[in-house]
């Protein structure tokens, strides 16, 4: 591994494009062979990216798994407090100063708002993924391979429900199971699945009476329960609400939906979940979509899509290797919305990466938004479904979000930051220990070690990094450290590095879950809210509680749960910080996301596709043509 | 290369994929090497596929061009009549049989439609490009790029719209260049593309008065005038008309749009048409969206996203490199929609394969629909922007269209053929002739050579081939052979690669577009339907007068045209066969795609999203998750 040279470090940092580009990265094919991988196993796109095959996992199902360390943070400030630059940069720490084997296993970022007013989501400083453009823009297709299997599946939905409008039981029928040149029909093999799932065990489509023709063909959807919507990666607020249907030749069968980012589809939770190739093809069968007029879940597979959804997903399902500015390997893959989803990189890129780095090797892999979110989360969701559990709890803290915490007026995203986020403030920094505190005991909670890292500003006094130091060892954590990774690249995070790997070595593990599967959903949500929360109780809407009685009977009651509520405090309300009490959250609404398999419980308004301001990021970003490199990119 | 062996050729023609999955490619990079490329100049997208860099071009600028042939129809019957078969049989024939360096440039194919009623675009039997899933599914990811240049464009269009609306000229200015932290602002280079179109030479933004603040930070689009569609690569009915706009967090903007399928976006059309990156750029910044209250054009560049585009688009702009079941080389680029575009692979392919083959080689390129639509818009459109002039024209014929025309009974997909169509039937193999003649003489207008390829079906008569190749002669073709491809591969095809490379040796040509561009809207398209489609007259509507005013006072007026007629006659009218005479062609409207660089005109309705029949192809397509492989399609 190539760790950056003092020379190679500028001061003040540059752009994270810049830096992209001022470093040569390595053929993708030599950093996958440096971590183990075989020929066999790598598929190029490009000379920077490669999919890795997912064989490798039996190839060395021998070989005993790395260290796991999941990396989160304190509550933020709207800025961001460097998850992903540390998780980053932990990796380079270990890979390139450290000796050690490892990977940063990360979420691919949605490319719609790399135009808008975000930046990218591939670290940043010296403690990024290179080619950082690369990363953004499209990377090896996985997100446009869900637009388009999402958007397949909408088009069956409405495709198939203005079929049925137009044709009687019997010519549904003969059409779905058409007559071949000497009169006999077959059933396809998906529609075996609905058969099945309908108690009808007959194989042969003349065998069939009359109502289990009708109860065969006529999916009978309710267009009012409808919940899966068209998706694109693009922020286009326009289409957060649209009428379909309006052209002549759908003859008035106008239906009021919307579109989703592409990332919030719950197919990018499926790839995130899925564990093997057969796994996700089930998962994509069982999504459900919404419910027929008798109240039973339609299925994609009951709409004869399940298999055409895999297939467009076939490479999809294998992670993304790339590299950090220290040729550190990187596994890339999935990114699901952090809020109606579990906002964590995929199992299987985290599988691959703990079998190729080995017993002595260390996996570090992120969970999105705060430790409420996206440690319960990863926790509850993700490490349940995989059965991976981490030795380590990384979690990130700045002088800047405690001092918010501790009262410190309120840090606005494009405004410029008040004076106490940069002089020395001791009070407020004591004071807003608490919110960084009450994550490290939530993290305790389900057994695992925290070490604190405090990604340190050129602003912050040594006084103020001690207090949170002394606060983190106070609150439970084994170690608490300052890094500066995004200055110095991995040097910068050495010291985490060496916090991470005695964690690891001398694991306090006793590993529990914070709810088990057979509570009931509402026992579920009243232990994250009251426990990882505090809040004093949880209340469910009328319709939340239909909601609960439906999915109950669906069989869904034993699904983990998946909060959808703000990341920017503990509580329902984004303005309380710290660790806000006395307060109830109060469930609006439950969705099921059948094939990811989790309930989603929605404690506010989430919005799903993000707008374009007045003056987008787009209006920098350009090619140079002699040279053919993107300028502007952040 | 790899020619096929008897013993491969299984008899019956298995299906398309059975046989792709029969095949064992060669690693691309072979393919690569063999046809003279650089590791340098290859980069890999998995084992089969790879994007090819344009400085191939440049690194060739000494080498001679091959012969370029372009593969074109007579007018089909619904079923095609397999000028892709032939284009892809007939570079095998040369490659692999005739030891001549050859090339097919093809387009990719949308992939929405291999969801619901239609074959793939890979050719077919023992002439096709292999793997033909991976062809037909993803391939690189253009047709993904184009669809998030496309809908960036249409967010950044509404996003733009709804601020202006809610904005005065001087906040929108100061939001566009808002003030950096010394009060200075600055434009970005995008925005000196507007300033430098409205006449402003200043470049300091405090320098602009008032009135030039009001002209460039408001574009005041008329909603009226938007022709600018989202678009998926997904059959989805209920997109062609939607009402955008309709949730409450866009404050009850809302506005009638509807989607076109992706291969419809201009974008693709630009991707065709462009000749390097910077061409490509320019084009992508003047696409035209709508017009301003005023009636100015507003362009991508207005919108200050042409920039961001290309960066979208960087990537795409390189063919992809596969190969056919004989391991010849293919070059996959673009594919434009053969009705409201040219219908025709990409300029710089066809430049690169050129030159790749060097002077003894040959190139085939293919150009859509029938002669009367896809080799006009070859030569008018294509060859004009490319400045490449093909030595031969390959005109497909098969006996069962001939019969059609002929007066046979109506051919439609899905239901039997009549038995005229299988029983030997001189009379109407000769009436219909007529049509394959005109086709053969339109072709001679442009003074290029023609030579006829019989497309032979098992159930043609040696005397009904006899039939069509007298009278090809006679109409001016200088060699009519029959071919069998599909069965045989190249083998079945070396009798016309023979013709083909003798025509290409001894050129009768002297070339000449249909049209000047000088001459006016009304004239050209007075030549397109009176000398290639045969029409008494063409007669314009009040709205396609006005257009012809509008866009000739933008300038547009010297654009090659683009006419957007059925391919299923030489009329407007589909059902009028062989030679229909007596009749006046109709525009009904007129578009301009002002960044592809022609105007399109409107002969009928034109259906730009295609819909899902009640049972379609999905219900077959699976994955074996035990071995990964695609099944069920086609």
């Amino acid at each position: 591994m190539s760790a950056l040279t003092p020379a190679q470090l500028k001061t003040p940092v540059p752009s994270d494009i810049e830096i992209s580009d001022a470093t040569t990265p390595a053929h993708i094919r030599d950093i996958a062979l440096a971590a183990g991988l075989l020929d066999d196993e790598i598929f190029f796109y490009g000379k920077t990216k490669a999919k890795i095959d997912l064989s490798v996992r039996d190839r060395l199902s021998h070989v005993q798994h790395g260290s796991y360390v999941v990396v989160t943070g304190i509550t933020p400030t709207p800025l961001g407090e460097g998850k992903s630059t540390t998780t980053i940069g932990l990796a380079q720490a270990l890979g390139a100063h450290l000796g050690k084997k490892s990977f940063a296993c990360i979420r691919q970022p949605s490319q719609g708002p790399t135009f808008g007013i975000k930046g990218g989501a591939a670290g940043g400083g010296y403690a990024q993924v290179v080619p950082m453009d690369e990363f953004n823009l499209h990377m090896t297709g996985d997100i446009h391979a869900i637009t388009a299997a999402n958007n397949l599946l909408s088009a069956a939905i409405d495709a198939r429900m203005f079929h049925e409008a137009t044709q009687k039981d019997k010519a549904l029928f003969n059409r779905l199971c058409p007559p071949k040149k000497d009169g006999s029909r077959v059933f396809a093999p998906v529609m075996l699945r609905r058969l099945k799932k309908l108690g009808i065990t007959k194989s042969d489509p003349k065998d069939l009476t009359d109502d289990e023709i009708t109860r065969f063909a006529r999916l009978d959807i309710d267009p009012a329960t409808l919940t899966w919507n068209r998706v694109l990666d693009t922020c286009d607020r326009f289409l957060r609400g649209i009428t379909i249907g309006k052209a002549a030749t759908e003859k008035g069968h106008e239906r009021d939906t919307g579109f989703d980012i592409t990332v919030a589809s719950e197919i990018m939770a499926v790839l995130a979940l899925a564990t093997s190739l057969e796994d996700m093809r089930e998962r994509l069968g069982r999504m459900v979509v919404g419910l027929s007029r008798a109240g039973d879940p339609v299925t994609a597979d009951d709409l004869g899509v399940g298999g055409a959804l895999t297939a467009l997903m076939k490479d999809a399902i294998m992670p993304t290797l790339m590299q950090t500015v220290e040729q550190t390997p990187v596994l890339v893959h999935a990114g699901p919305f952090a809020n109606i989803a579990h906002g964590n990189s995929s199992i299987i890129a985290d599988q691959i990466a703990l079998k190729l780095v080995g017993p002595d090797g260390v996996v570090v892999t992120e969970a999105g938004f705060g430790a409420d979110i996206g440690m319960e989360k990863f926790f509850d969701i993700k490490c349940r479904y995989s059965g991976l559990l981490p030795q380590c709890v990384v979690l990130v803290a700045t002088v800047r979000a405690l001092k918010m915490h501790g009262g410190g007026p309120t840090v606005t995203a494009g405004k410029p930051l008040d004076a106490v986020y940069v002089d020395e403030n001791l009070e407020l920094v004591a004071e807003g220990c608490a919110n960084m505190m009450q994550h490290i005991r939530n993290a305790r909670k389900f057994g695992v070690s925290v070490v604190v890292s405090v990604n340190r500003f050129a602003t912050d006094s040594d006084r103020e990094i001690a207090i949170v130091r002394e606060k983190a060892v106070e609150a439970g954590a084994i170690a608490a450290v300052e890094c500066n990774h995004w200055a110095l690249g991995g040097k910068g995070a050495v010291e985490l590095a060496e916090a991470v790997v005695k964690a690891c070595a001398a694991p306090t593990n006793d590993f529990k879950f914070l709810y088990p599967l057979e509570a009931t959903i509402e026992e579920k949500a009243r232990e994250v809210c009251q426990r990882i929360y505090g809040a004093d109780d949880v209340v469910f809407s009328d319709l939340a509680k239909a909601k609960v009685a439906t999915f109950t009977k669906c069989g869904y009651g034993s699904f983990p749960i998946c909060m959808a509520k703000t990341h920017l405090s503990f509580s329902t309300d984004p303005s309380k910080k710290n660790v806000p009490t006395g307060f109830t959250v109060t469930i609006r609404d439950i969705r099921a996301s059948v094939g990811a398999g989790f309930l989603y419980l929605l404690c506010g308004d989430i919005m799903t596709v993000p707008g374009l301001p007045t003056r987008p990021g787009f209006y920098d970003i350009d090619v140079d043509t002699a040279t053919g490199k993107i300028i502007g990119l952040f």
